[in-house]
Order: C-alpha cells, then sequence, then structure tokens
C-alpha cells in the first residue's frame, strides 16, 4: 500500500537533469515517466511505455515536439497521444497518460494524480529563488527507504549531534528542547541554542560573513514541513546577544536548507537537497564549496536510513516511540494520511 | 506459466562450447541439464543433479562414457543411471533423465520433451552449413526477455531503422512496406525496397564482393520462422535493376542471418545468432570481421529488448498494437500456442 | 520455517572481531544481534534495535558500558532497558531483547533460545583451547546454504577424494568402509587406512613433525558431531604399522579439525573452522601456513554446497539418498529433529 498523496507536486528532476535530446526516464510515486523538452524547450512529461510494443519511450530521442520511439519510430505527442509511425494510421492507437509538469525555480515538478486537478499556483513560491541576491546550491541522493522515513529525519535534527557530530552536530543541540507547532498549515519545529560555540559547519559561514569563529553564538532551526513532502530549514548563527534569528544581517550568517522528498516507489525515493544563502550570493566558489561540504555530511543520512528501513522491514510489528523530539515527523505524517484519506473515495458505505 | 513447446529440437549450445574434459551445466526450457562428451566424442546430456545428494553433475568430470560427480565420485551414465559408486551397490539407485541431444552442425539441439517422440530427422536441415562454399561466423547473447520478444523483433525488422541506425538501418525500411505469408508451415515476412542506396554494413559486404558501393541498390529481407523459434533471414542486395533476389551472383551480395532463439526460463533466453555466406567463403579473415560487426549490431537490441520485458512487467494488462508490420511475429506467436496446446493432455471434459 | 535447536550455545564470532570501541552487528539463527565489549572488556548481546525508531544500534558506539544509537543518541544497557537519551525520562521506553553471550576459547557464543536456561556450563569443553601444548588458528566463511548441508559434508569425508583431491583426498578414503555410531550423546563416523602413501597436506604435517614423508602410514578420521553443530574431527597419520590412533607420539601427526557450524537464517550459514594441533605449538610461522593451506581447502567446500543449495531448490520434491556413507549426516539430523520436537510446546492434544 502506497503512503503518498497523488494530487500534489513533487519535485521530478532538477532543469539540467533534462538536456535538449536525451529523454529522462524516472519513477515517481510509482509511475515510469519519460520527461524530454519540445522544440520550444518546454518541458514535457508522459507515461514512459510505447503503447506499440510497450517499449521505454526515454530510451528514443527527441524530434520536434515529440518522443520517438527507439524501437520503431512510433512518435509520441506530449499529450499522450501518437502523433505519427511510418506507413502507419495513428488515429485509433491507444494513448499513454501525459502527466503535468512544470520547470520552475529550477525545478521539475510534476502531479502524480488527477490531471484536472493539477493548478500550477499550487506550487509552492521559493522567494529565495527568485531573488538575485540569493545563492543556492544542491544535489540529489537516491535513497533506498521508505520517504516518510526522511521527513522524519530533517523534522528531528537531534540527530545531527551525532550523525553529523563532526559538520554542524554539537553537543548543545539534543539538550535544547524543541517546540512543535501548526503554523498556516504548516509543521514547524524550532529549537533556538543561547550563547554556544559554533560548530565546523558555521565556523565557515561566520568566515565567510568577516564574522570572528571563536567567539560564541545564537543558534536556530526551524523546520517547516509542507504538503506533500517538502521541509524547508531555516538555519543560522548570530553573534551572542545580537537578537539571534531577528539580529541584523552583518551580525549573523544564515540559510535556508531546501529538501523536496519524492516518493520514487513505495520503499525507494529522490531526495532533492540543498542550500539557500543571502550572503555573497556572487561567490561561485563559495556556492561549490558549500554544496560540497553539504553533499558530505547528507550523505551520512543514507546508510542509516537504508540500514533503519532494512531493520523495521525485519521487525514489522514493533512500535517506534513518538518523543517530543518526534513531534515533527509524527505531525507531519498525520497531515499526510489526513489528505489522503480525503483523496480516496468513500468506500465505508453499506454493507460488506 | 510457460509459453513454449516442449517437443521440438533447440539449440543449446555450440559445438566448441562443449570441450573434451569439462562438462557443461546449462538451463533449457525450465531443465538443468549437465552436457559432456563421452569416449567417443559423443555428446551426451543428463539432468544437473546426482541423485545421492542433489549436488550439480556438471561440476564433476568426465571419466569414459561418464560423468563423475565432484562430490563423492558417483558415476553417471548417459541413460541417466548410476554406473557405480566408491564401495556401493547402485543398482536400485533412482534415476534422472537422460535429455535426448543430438550434435549437428557445430550446433548441440536439445528435445526437452518427450523422448520417445525425438526424432532426430525433425531436426531442421541446414544446407549453407554442408556446403564448402558457404561460410559461418556467429555468438551466443544471454539475454533477460521472454524468448518471444526476440521473435517479434526478427520478425519485424522496421527496428533496424531505429536500433541499428549506423549498420544496417535505413530510411527506407520503414517506409517499404512488409508482407507475411505463410509457406510450407513457416511464417515468411519479406520486404523489397529498390532502387536505394546500401547503409554501411552492405557497402562492406559489395565491396567484399568486388562491387561498387555507391551506385544505387535493390535490397530484400525475407524472414522465415520455423518452429520452435527458428528465424533464417535471407538478406541481401543487387546493383539496381538486375533481378534483385534473383540477380546472378556477381551482381549481388547476400547471406542468411541465422538466429535460434533458446528459453532458458520462462523470463529468460540464449539467442544463438550468426551469419551464412557463399562468398569469399575461404575468408577467414572476413568471416571473423562480419561476426565482430554483426555482434556489435545485435548487442543493440539487448539493451531494448531487456527495457522492453521489465516494461511489460510493470504494465502486465495493457495490450499491445499488432499492426501490420507486427503480423510475423503475431503468427509465430500464434504457431506455437496452436502446436502448445496439442501437446498437453485434453483436461477440459468432465465436470469440475 | 526454521531447522535448528534454539536452547543451546552457538559460535557467533571469534574473539578479536569484536573490539573496544565499535559495535558488531550480525544475524544469528535469524535474530538480529549487536555484539560489544563493556567498560571492563565483557562481551554485551541486544537485539540490533533501538526502541526510539528502529535504527540498527550497531551501527553507533560504546560508551561505558552502553550502546549508543548512532541516530539519536539513545543509551541502551546490556541488559535491553534504555539507560539515558538527552532530555527524555526512558523509564517507560519498551525493551529490547538482551541475547546470552559468553566469550570462551576465543569465541564468542550466543544462545538464542529462553534466557533463563541458558547455562554456560552446557558450552562445550575444548581442552585444547586451555593446554598450551596445543596450537589453534582458523577462519571464518559466510555460505548461502542450509546449515545442515556443511554437517552432512564434515560427517562424511569420503568427498575429501573428489574436492580436496590435491590436498587431502586420495583414492583410499572412498574405497575404506566408515563406521557409524552413538558415543556418549555424539555421532561418530569413524575412518581407519592402513598402510597407504600420506597426501600432501599430511606430507608436510609429517615433515613437520621431523618424520620421514615416503614411507606408508596408517591414517584415521573420527568425526564427531554434538548438537546444536559442532563437528570435531580428529585427524592423522602415523609411520605403518606403529599402533595408528594410538600411536606414540614421536610415530605420528595429528590434529583436530574444529567445525562450528552456526545458522545465520533459515538458508544461509556462518561457518567456524580452524584446527588445532599437538606438535610445534610455538611455531607460529606453522600455524599460518597451515591455517592458509587449510582456508583454500575448506574455501573448495563453498561452491559445491552453494550450488547444491541452488539445486536442492530447484528440485524439492526429490528425495536424496541415505546411504552408509551418510549415516553420520542423517544421525546428526535426527537429533536435531529429536531436540526441536521437544523445545516446541505440544500442540497436537485437543481438537482443531
Amino acid at each position: 500500500m502506497s503512503h503518498f498523496i497523488r494530487n500534489a507536486w513533487y519535485v521530478a528532476a532538477t532543469s539540467d537533469e533534462i538536456n535538449t535530446s536525451q529523454p529522462l526516464g524516472r519513477t515517481i510515486c510509482n509511475i515510469q515517466i519519460a520527461f524530454y523538452r519540445d522544440s520550444k524547450q518546454q518541458i514535457q512529461a508522459v507515461e514512459d511505455f510505447c503503447p506499440h510494443r510497450g517499449a521505454p519511450l526515454s530510451l528514443g530521442y527527441v524530434e520536434g515536439d515529440n518522443l520517438v520511439c527507439g524501437y520503431h519510430g512510433l512518435q509520441m505527442g506530449a499529450d499522450g497521444k501518437t502523433r505519427s509511425m511510418p506507413s502507419q494510421r495513428v488515429e485509433n492507437f491507444p494513448c499513454i497518460k501525459p502527466v503535468p509538469v512544470v520547470e520552475r525555480y529550477g525545478f521539475i515538478w510534476i502531479w502524480p494524480g488527477d490531471k484536472d486537478a493539477a493548478d500550477d499556483s499550487l506550487i509552492p513560491v521559493l522567494e529565495w529563488a527568485l531573488d538575485p541576491k540569493w545563492a543556492y546550491g544542491g544535489g540529489i541522493y537516491y535513497i533506498k527507504c521508505d520517504y516518510r522515513l526522511m521527513i522524519d529525519n530533517l523534522m528531528d535534527l537531534t540527530h545531527e549531534t551525532y550523525v553529523h557530530a563532526s559538520s554542524i552536530g554539537q553537543k548543545e543541540i539534543d539538550e535544547t528542547p524543541v517546540k512543535t507547532t501548526m503554523e498556516n498549515g504548516q509543521v514547524v519545529t524550532s529549537r533556538f541554542m543561547e550563547n554556544i560555540l559554533p560548530p565546523p559547519f558555521w565556523q565557515n559561514g561566520l568566515s565567510a560573513n568577516d564574522l570572528p569563529t571563536d567567539q560564541p553564538v545564537d543558534r536556530w532551526q526551524i523546520c517547516r514541513f509542507d504538503l506533500p513532502s517538502h521541509v524547508m530549514i531555516e538555519v543560522g548563527v548570530a553573534m551572542a546577544g545580537k537578537g539571534g534569528y531577528h539580529a541584523p544581517a552583518d551580525q549573523k550568517a544564515s540559510s535556508i536548507v531546501v529538501d523536496f522528498i519524492t516518493p520514487e516507489t513505495d520503499g525507494t525515493m529522490w531526495y532533492f537537497w540543498g542550500m539557500a544563502r543571502n550572503f555573497k550570493a556572487d561567490d561561485n566558489a563559495l556556492t561549490a564549496s558549500i554544496q560540497e561540504g553539504q553533499g558530505k555530511i547528507f550523505a551520512e543520512d543514507l546508510e542509516i536510513l537504508e540500514r533503519q528501513q532494512q531493520n523495521l522491514n525485519r521487525f514489522p510489528d514493533r512500535q517506534l516511540l513518538k518523543l517530543d523530539i518526534d513531534a515533527g515527523g509524527v505531525q507531519a505524517r498525520r497531515m499526510i494520511e489526513r489528505t489522503m484519506k480525503k483523496e480516496q473515495p468513500s468506500t465505508a458505505n453499506g454493507a460488506a
């Protein structure tokens, strides 16, 4: 049984993964999809299944606005209707499903559910992606676990003390209580640490911001979960006593950890991770250096999540604990389940 | 459920795969078989299962006319009866199944079905294999797909335009209609293209035959499917207007593409491919060069067939199209199914 | 269905596999276990499952007497009770199962069954491990087969003639009858060969013992199976006519082949193999040389056992033969089954 919402926008790829000639085959929410760019460079997405003999269309190539099957030359339109095939009349060929797709903010977004409900105004607004004062760097990981384990992971940053001990972790994280609230349809888990020493990652951040690295700081982490499964985390440090989160820009280093968590199948996921920052936005070397550092840190989560998943599969009947630090993940899962229930046609009325 | 005929000869190996000392273990039509050469160099085949403790006999060695199990020294005869075992009386040991096997034309043929029906006059006659004016080169591929996908592939050469664009493919193939007929128990799909330029593979063929490579030619492809699953394809080009398929020998280059398609299991297959030609038969370097070229071309089919199979597994309920170009494969599958039905004892009469 | 005894001591690891800092995760008899050394270097073993979110505890680290989960810092005690977790009250956390564990003779022994029945006086006494006149060398192999195939293998050394032809095998082994008896709760299979030439492995043994290598010897093999699945084999050669097994020490070379056979899951196993000898016990180079030789010999069994298992899976309905040479394995399996039956609560009384 699947545990994800279908009527929602998911990040399926980054813009630069889909070039102008070669289609990309990728599974999102159990749907095999062929992505390509048409003659106007617009992204198109259809089921990755040629109606002729079932070959994956993503093994073919693009011609004009169509995807050409690499087996026998069937030309598929972006609407899922066959346009042509050598020496064939194609009017009555069966259609395949076009998948609503939008390119925005450097990401490719797809809507796995009801096509008519796909409203692109529902794509979250990423202000940092539009503002030239911000820079962004990120990457993709493929992880063999239920995507909800990643939501739990990101909504409880206590794990940084243990999993990321040498970079962003520090003892004060798991000694400081968190607060979980609902704000405007988001689950928000926040933690504020005062008068502590900055860990190595933030020493670099302060240094890049021309601030001292050996002085006490105030540190914050504000995790915001949105449906269907995005987590944006405001993180930063300010020189101690300067106002913390609200300190003036020249007294702090801060950024937004960007996490788009996309189910591939029921037990596997795509992880689009990145960091958006509003200091030294033009410094490409700094962007690359942060990206490399973050890539290494987030790779530390991969093994623990995959091994956790294997363990849960072995012990399917055990109840996990739901502590205060887990409240963010628990609330996020509840939001998902409530929304999933609304998506399903009611089947509970009537006799068995 | 298996979809292959059992009472028929299949190619199981090439002669040179089975040397004089080491047995070969290979699964054909879901039967695990140990092949070996006896003291007269004659090929023998028995189930690959030692009746003592179940070890594969193919891990052992040959002694005289017997196969010696490499675990405890049981000696198995080619008739499936244990000949001896150190310090044991073997008269009452259970038998294993001997598998009817014939070596002919450089191939090892086996009959997976009813032993008493195994008549070696039913092995197809390969005239080119007996005639010194012909040369042959070929190879083996292992492919993770239902063997019938390969029949479809070979009975519809339209795919050459797309899959083999740089060697034997050309646009005129998929612009020229095919004709599918039944002739003497064979399914025959033929295509004749007139006054076209020869593709790279045939430029080489013309050149090897001392003919010009930049002149228009007439090209033909005649695919012949035989039970249980062999496809022989007459292919060639003649200088345009010289009679095409019927042109005199010095005006054409032609050959026979040889395809023995053998199920390993329900979802995997062995592909014995090769080419027989009747020009420059003594030129071993040419044979090797054609073999290398053909090997590369046929390797291009592997990925598409395996990915097609994966896609069909994901979408098990979708009907595939049966176009005119697919008629050869469709007819071949029907012949297989009709023959399979006759093989099964009728079970439809009587009450449930 | 599992086919092993649960209330018994199994070898789970060697002492040197578990160092002082890093836990070891290993599955024994279908139980995922985290092993570690506490502050007194004593071995502890608990289920490899953190009660917080299910991460494997073996990915964490040791702190004092506890195992710290590498995900969120929960501290697990050796009794399966959570000791602490940052900012949490842990009194009511669910427990995990502690696994009875003992370190003895250089091995780690675990008891997968009823904890209260775990009596360490039931660990077999290994006299050679306590006596400085003996030396030991060994290793571990992981094998994808039912552990009982290894018992069969070791209780019938006829296979040496075939599987180990170049080292310890010789024709006289399978020409000499074996005798299988029950002695003090052990299954004992013995074979005595008189006046034969020593095979290469024993030529080395004689040579190490300053005895001639080209003279006839008397050779013996006495295999002793003990529950749950240990096989100790007394092996050796004596100069012919000097008393064989009972010859004086300066006329023979002998040793004990040590085999602890431990199920990992129903279809996989850990094989702890080694050799204990009572000559030149101080010669570490000889120990290393014998260990290397034995490692190569025992690796020859791996392929045949894994392929035998695959074959048995393919032919699940075939009965295997039970010859005189198989009597040791047959008796050992019967002892296991009788003991397993006693372990299960009787369910046969009463109506369905």
